[in-house]
């Protein structure tokens, strides 16, 4: 995958975690692309919104795509480095790729994704690192809340 | 844990799976118990019934719980090894018990949650077995399908 096809697929991620931050949520947004480069699915944490810890971004995301026969060449793309939930679901599922805004604020399950031959790219989005930050700064309990810490 | 309060509780978990099963789903069922032993959220794979792939038996029972301040002290039961989508679920949120009915159709990742601290109890109760090997034998697509192989 070239960098400027997962730059322009975060842009989609990050808009879902723009939404998520205007209805009051955790501004974490994610997407599934098919190996054809169709969006399947995207979506955003609803911890908040739903009173639902289950939909974490990619949880969302990975739901809104519906059922597949396979989940060969998918790519996960989220604004945040997947926590084990997440990264437990790319494993299961054989999601191909995850691009991943940053890795700054939380680090997830990624690097033990890329050891089971999961493709990783990490783009160190500042925009992404921006959101988190300033997210948790704000409000550090439902951050925790969010992570089980 | 004793063993007499995992069957019990396996015997909640059970329920759901047949409960499923009658509404043409996939049965394997789940719940959540709290520190001080109350059933915080039950439920049960609903990929057939809502077309939801997101919801496995343990991710419906923690979905039914709510919002939790801590996990710690509780307790999932499962009436089948949990996948590695369910098992990032339990890490994650850092759930101290998992019981399990039975990991002889299906094994999933509670090796790597026991090596990370969290306690297995594993049952090989004959009716789980039983319930999921007639299943599979019956939907291999659909069983395929609801872990990704």
């Amino acid at each position: 995958m070239e960098e400027q096809q997962a730059r322009t697929w975060l842009a989609t991620a990050v808009e879902e975690a723009r939404t998520g931050l205007a209805e009051g949520g955790i501004p974490i947004g994610a997407a599934l692309y098919g190996a054809d480069g169709a969006l399947l699915g995207r979506g955003h944490n609803r911890r908040v919104q739903d009173d639902d810890p289950s939909m974490h971004a990619e949880t969302a995301a990975f739901r809104a795509a519906g059922r597949q026969r396979t989940y060969r060449g998918t790519t996960m793309v989220t604004t945040l480095s997947p926590c084990w939930y997440c990264s437990g679901l790319v494993r299961q599922f054989g999601i191909s790729h995850v691009v991943i805004g940053e890795a700054r604020t939380f680090r997830g399950g990624h690097d033990w994704l890329a050891r089971h031959g999961v493709r990783i790219v990490l783009l160190d989005d500042p925009e992404c690192v921006e959101m988190m930050r300033d997210f948790i700064g704000r409000n550090p309990a439902l951050w925790h809340e969010d992570i089980g810490a």
